[in-house]
């Protein structure tokens, strides 16, 4: 069996930003098969009475955050803007990536949402701006949306909510090989080694 | 001026453990010379509303913690057993290595605190339990805790803890390198290339 790992993010996390950049290079130079799974950590968070992102909550640690950001953007040479809306809603954004199911556009769309909000300052919570980021990876805008709509993409991004839970995943981004959970862009290579490992 | 980082731990700090077993040889490779910090994060908790560790506040990540401890004390090499209380009050602790102030046994006597609440499941809060650990040390315990009961002590330690809320720390392990904060056990080597490149 090829070794795989699941990677769980969610659009509005900043440290998510870091492992989309990142991840599809590490895992081919590992020979790990990565399956995107696009979850919301507002459920996760309103079950930890936090109605906001926790750095947000304690701005203490949103100051480290956003510094440490720009040291590891430097680091892995990608583009930091911060954003003027921070956290942004990414609803939308990550049906639109179930919308799309295994479709090739997929990971590009992802990356390219990622780079909209956080080094370009765009309202990824916005159907228009989402519709004009699908038209930059080959996607058809008004189809994608309107599957993105459905009842079945609906459900199916509610299932992967729940299903983080299940598996003990509190932030993003998270990583799981063969059940075993990682959590954060810190943690990418030993996911990656663990699914090797394990396969 | 040498490359210098200072090192704030909290002896209840599981992450600190991993730091404090890595520091002196990872800062003599690079160069760079430490100094010693303890501090309390339960007043940096307790301005949060946090009245207990925020791996018991939030089980979830707790749990996850512990897994994540394990991987990580596995790859280092380290022993770990689980606590059977978590987290331990490490203020006679901090009390006790700053009464040491320069002398020799200090690293080792941290190191040695540490293994003993996290491989050892011994009470790092008791005054009996930190004598036989200095001991172990070469430390003379008599003469050590009574100046670790002395007011000039404690104040140093209360000194030491609003130093690091003015720093901007939130959390052990964090490094300092030329005011610059970098957080947790993860950070270590970008704190101590940082350290150099700021020399």
């Amino acid at each position: 069996m090829a070794a795989s790992v699941d990677f769980w993010f969610e659009f509005a996390s900043t440290y998510s930003y870091l492992a989309v950049s990142r991840i599809e290079q590490e895992a081919l130079a590992a020979g790990v098969v990565v399956t995107w799974r696009p979850f919301l950590l507002g459920p996760i968070f309103k079950a930890q009475d936090w109605n906001d992102s926790p750095f947000n909550v304690y701005p203490v640690k949103g100051r480290y955050m956003w510094r440490d950001m720009e040291r590891l953007c430097d680091g892995y040479g990608i583009p930091l803007k911060r954003p003027t809306q921070f956290p942004r809603n990414g609803l939308l954004a990550a049906r639109v990536t179930l919308a799309g199911g295994d479709a090739g556009w997929v990971p590009p769309f992802v990356k390219r949402t990622y780079r909209a909000n956080f080094a370009e300052d765009r309202d990824i919570a916005d159907a228009k701006v989402l519709g004009e980021l699908l038209r930059d990876v080959g996607a058809d805008p008004a189809a994608v949306l309107t599957e993105a709509g459905s009842d079945a993409v609906k459900a199916k991004l509610r299932a992967n909510t729940e299903e983080a839970v299940r598996l003990g995943i509190f932030g993003a981004p998270s990583f799981v090989a063969n059940g075993e959970l990682f959590w954060g862009n810190d943690r990418l290579a030993d996911a990656l080694v663990w699914a090797k490992r394990t396969a």
